[in-house]
């Protein structure tokens, strides 16, 4: 390899040829190349624009419109020979179109610059990817809104501090989850209208001296509308770190879905049972079934929490407009898009299949005195101030502590010993089942506001595009 | 300090007390009892409720409120004693209030917990400051456009790279400013309507056995809605998660525009005065004056970047429903607000009072071959394909550099032996007033196009809630 | 408050007071004044050695010393009152010096500058915060391997993936925990050599061009010796960064046996029981006892990993030498090291307390088929293949959770089924106490290994600092 | 491709094949596999051992190390067949051992699990890459050292808050970036040490029933010795974390370098040229010529900050002992050592190249009233105390910048109008020359003390070892 310049598309004032690792070094066509696809879609809609406004004939942007096609079929079949010292996408693209129909491609890049190519590229690329996004997470979300339906009425322990506290349903649970995921489409919805600009026109930083119509290529590519401000335009990577905020909160919402599969997965709990095919085993102890999905979702959080700390280390205190530090936008970005969609994927696969153990579930409901509020509130209902009973039912707790029963197999005279308030009709109040049901508010863990709030979920689901 | 446990809200079942550095360990009213304005608010709009649902009395509920609204007072007239024994705002609050009122005190508490209350509280308190941020960014703003409007044609040197590039108008510099300001608002609002949900009736996990009215709480304390599962309600903590994500690409921003405003008032560059009362001098070299406030505001993102780190790891892998580990959510997020409001504060003070130092700017213009791509885009109009006038004037440039010559002091001679096609008209387009003016398109920097910027700014400005 | 700049110490160059909400903005007492003893010490230091070369006189140096001394009990007896307006703990010291003995005073910034004194300030409060914490580090360790030793032979299931793997004790488990502890030693005497550094002499960036002697003031402060450049002197902030990324690893491991201590307290685990005085209750569910220290713990590390990110994110492309940004260093320093503090303290004080439940921790080691790997090592003794051996057991397992039995549990006859090799003395291998003890090398859970391991981990302890 | 479990080392138990696709979201193969060199080098270590023990025969040890190197001649050669189903390194090794030898080959992996054969083999990658990047961080240093001894002499301006501080020389501002290195240097021989423990031996996560010799393995890969628990030993990923760590801190250190590099290339300083084998141009502005190797340094800080805090967000709350998650503490790891040693190959390479521009440093050093701070020490000397001395150049600095005369360029009556201590020696104090000769102390900026830093750092890097 000859270290010639004259390949650039900027050799003119250089007297030197790019040393061989600096050239490897600052390129980027190893991993920006997967942008080819919205290049190519970007370079159409400039030529046309161009031909509209005069600045290219008619023939010269058919000539470049079919070169253009030519080398996407050429990428998709796998022939396509991608060229570091052609630096990136863009100039790779562009050689092979000059190479392919002559002098007419060299006029592709009027009035427009990589500056603003690129970053056309990446929020087209971006675009679509957030809409893949959506629809693993609707999966997602429709496969648990499912889920919670079938369990409405199973019940289990609810925990705060990892302790016992009160008994709630599955299908209650689940739809916390379903609530996280919910304002996740929120975000990823806020954060694509703001992707939805087209920058391209903007050129280098200040825009260009063609007839450009920048209207018509944002049309042409289906953005909103274009961008307010050239310099902004090409020195913006907002769009990055805002789909990078939703993806580690989104992470983060998975990891606490996660840590609680595998919770439920131990011997300790043993609250569901995952199918073998999605869990692995180990070379060394024969009897193990790991929940490696989970798992690795939840470790995968850290990737993704960590791309967005280099987004945000990457510009802070940037001077405007383009710097070369921007390159580094894309391998962050990339790779929180892919883990995202697998994460999502995975769960979205997953959910479905998990089977809750019910009968586990209830007797560990039954333990721990998780009626132990609905004691409180009976007392409060026969007049006893909120702080007072609470006193009275921590000491019973106290007392079946040590006498190893629960309040509910406490004698009527056991409890009386706490307050002469308790009467036999304590006894309807001490089931979990009572326990549930009494929760009959919006948002609340009765079966019928559950069913009611699977019904609302669906609702919102089937209202978001296809 | 008796370490009794029996002023403890939870005393029944425990047989030690805590231990004292535990109590401190684990106590938050040092940071927490800001919260006390909104507090009281949750408080009376909860104890209106119970009153109408029936729970409490209409003289209970009136005891409550005068009660809780004389504790208001005497907190604000710095006359409340707070107790670490009593752990965070609620206790102390509503230990103040059954001291003041007596037994009905302890109803209050009826139908709640400190899990919903807490996340109540701090959504009012969020939002309310969410209100005032968007104030000083609005402030900031309009500062920021009149200063754009007033300089739509003073010209100055766009950089890439920190290289000079192509001459911008200051007007058009600043407004890219502008536009990242604009999307903060976007995101900001877009945060506020998921922080706008009442988690107030979502008890400690599963709501409770109380008849209460979800709804009306929220309509008594402005919010949008109730939030729609409980568990959900009590363990989430995306609010300030996202609220700390819009605040680290806002202060990204100004991190940005303060390393420009700490370059534009070096000796090198020198492009603006800003005024002594923004600057600081030195203890030792007497000559010197620091722009100060900018840097600190740049040094201050590494704090919000941090904070938002902090709440991201801070809320992986949690299991549901609320833990202890949540109360850490709330230095991180008191501490970013009061570091976005101060900067904005700083910044929308300090603004206006740039002083641009023109003929610097318009010389530092001059300098570079600022205007080189025009005589690309001139050799285009010419008929050379844009790759082969990039090559020419690569040359020319190289020759200007060899010669000390800017691009326009050279002989037409000496411009024609890199292009036959260079002719006298060639001088026009070399100006820097040609340049700017000939970017003349939506987002361009022509001092009309900024001007008409700066209009549409000012429009969008004008249409937000006062 | 009169915004009159005469009282600053820079004020001569400069035409307009400084703005009142910027002084504030930019001052930095509130936070830094924690530094006053070590700045009255570096100041006596430079006075000291002033007075050796010449610059002061011995009554002067004498005057100046006894000033600061009188100034730091004032500061001791909170009777000091500190200004806004003096910027800083240096300021606001000197200030009161000059007041207290007149010109003198002013005399002994001589030499040095508020970037160096600064820099020293910070390292010598680290330097002793450092001691502070290895102190405590030291104590939890103690407590550590004095538990582990205690129950070395207490036998628990070791997880992997939270699945049941094999049998070890618990002292095995917590020398596990030792060990990260014993790596952030370490770290931490790495940490303080690199700091004990002294920076002074520096002055603002070049040295000074007085007759000092920085190895003096080096040696009077106990450092090791002065730093080697003066422009580095002032700009580094290594010490703070390292200091954090110690403290994030710390509190990682932390973290993890938080974690552990967590599950091991729920009703689903029952492996341990911490004492009342390490927990708290509940406001609403009167059966609560909840692991506050531990989940608490847990929750800070996010604190700690956030103050980290902030630090790298102050330093990232900072120029040199001296910025305001640095200013930023101290608040997420400080705050990291009182969190460290605290929860070393309060796992210190926790850990030897305590209590496992011996008996749920062997049944629970019973359960899972925790011998399996034991199963398979026992066919390799009998020359079959270990990756066949594997397969075996692997088909055992699946049969004994068909027929809900455990290895140990089954008949000669029902694992003759699986493999011929299969012999009568097979049960001596399927025993918990057997597994343990067979693993019998350096770092293997094997009672005898525990015990050894305990008395090197103490021989280390012995072996520190006092 | 048939996902028949009967491939896995695990499937004994397993009823059903792993999902086609969580078998490739699982599998690690895709990025472990260039650990291949360390893994046959860990197992040829362990088979060696097991024969000394007498688990293996002679001739079993020699046909798995035959066939282990014919592998190992495989990868090299690029033959080599990586499965997916094969899920990692470990696997696919010893796969293709068994077919290769047969049985024999299954009984490798007898007394280990990929547990401590994967912690083996990243220590073992790890220890070789610190020993690379501690290579080119020393040729780094020695070119920096070079270049500040041949710039002992040259003067230019000291900069705080970028402002004109002092004059200094370059070389001086060299050594600056060498001592941060200096320090980066000890940080990654005690990084080293930790990481040279083996965890060999502790098998899943409590050691093996095999009678192994730990030390042995070590010993033969030479490590330093044994690490001391086996539950630690494969959970502790402290060492890709403090390596993360030092990555941080180094490239925050370039970052700042950088940044310096990208100011002084700029045409508003003009300090320095970049040969243009360093730099790139740009697709549409021809006379631009960009410092990307420096810009792209710096904005890779990013992503190594951001890999740090994958990496601790991934082992934060993780119980005991492996986990699932820990598989994603290869690629983070892998990218920071690609990253940092790229960023020192690139800065060795270019830095012994910086051409500095020295009358364009001098004449900057001239401007600004750098030698003010020269006047207050020339006043203190005459007898007036700092404080007042400063006061007074503050004032004679306000009057030069009204006239617009530097110090220097005033005549003598002009200056005394602010002190009547001025006389006719000051202008000797006024020269940059004078000015930066007297800062003659260790550290100091003179050439002198500038020259034997050289010496002095030149000593420490020979003392390394080659």
């Amino acid at each position: 390899m000859s270290h010639d310049n004259s390949i650039k598309p900027w050799g003119g004032r250089f007297s030197e040829a790019t040393d061989a690792f600096v050239e490897r070094f600052t390129a980027s066509v190893t991993f920006d190349q997967r942008l080819y696809h919205h290049d190519i879609n970007g370079s159409i809609a400039h030529a046309t624009m161009l031909a509209e406004v005069g600045v290219l004939t008619d023939p010269e942007r058919d000539q470049i419109i079919s070169g253009l096609e030519a080398i996407r079929a050429e990428i998709v079949a796998g022939k396509f020979q991608w060229s570091v010292q052609l630096e990136d996408v863009h100039m790779n693209i562009e050689a092979a179109l000059t190479q392919r129909i002559g002098i007419t491609g060299k006029k592709l890049h009027t009035g427009r610059s990589r500056n603003d190519q690129v970053a056309t590229d990446i929020r087209l690329y971006l675009r679509d990817e957030i809409d893949a996004v959506a629809q693993e997470l609707t999966r997602l979300q429709r496969g648990l809104v499912g889920l919670a339906k079938r369990h409405a009425d199973t019940i289990m322990p609810g925990f705060t501090h990892l302790q016992t506290a009160q008994p709630v349903t599955f299908g209650h649970h689940l739809l916390a989850w379903n609530e996280m995921l919910q304002r996740d489409y929120g975000r990823l919805i806020d954060c694509r209208k703001r992707v939805n600009q087209s920058p391209l026109g903007a050129a280098a930083l200040a825009g260009t001296t063609y007839p450009i119509n920048r209207a018509r290529t944002a049309e042409l590519l289906g953005f909103d509308a274009p961008t307010a401000n050239s310099l902004d335009s090409v020195s913006d990577r907002d769009f990055a770190i805002e789909f990078g905020a939703f993806s580690a909160l989104l992470m983060t919402h998975l990891s606490r879905a996660s840590e609680e599969l595998v919770l439920w997965t131990s011997a300790q709990f043993n609250f569901i049972n995952l199918p073998d095919r999605f869990c692995t085993g180990s070379s060394i102890m024969p009897q193990k079934k790991n929940p490696d999905v989970p798992e690795l979702v939840r470790g995968k959080t850290g990737r993704v929490n960590g791309h967005l700390v280099s987004l945000l280390t990457l510009m802070k205190s940037q001077p405007l407009a383009y710097n070369k530090d921007n390159q580094e936008d894309k391998e962050p970005l990339f790779d929180t898009i892919d883990t995202v969609k697998d994460c999502l994927r995975a769960f979205a696969d997953m959910v479905p299949a998990i089977e809750p153990r019910q009968a586990e579930m209830l007797e560990a409901a039954k333990r721990g005195f998780s009626t132990a509020t609905d004691l409180a509130d009976y007392l409060v209902r026969k007049g006893v101030a909120f702080r007072d009973a609470h006193e009275i039912v921590g000491k019973s707790v106290a007392y079946g502590i040590a006498h190893d029963k629960d309040l509910s197999e406490m004698s009527l005279t056991e409890l009386q010993q706490f307050s002469a308030s308790i009467e036999a009709d304590v006894f309807t109040v001490l089931t979990l089942e009572g326990s549930v049901a009494a929760r009959d508010h919006v948002g609340g863990t009765a079966p019928a506001q559950v069913r009611a709030a699977c019904a609302r979920a669906l609702k919102l689901l089937d209202q978001r595009p296809a």
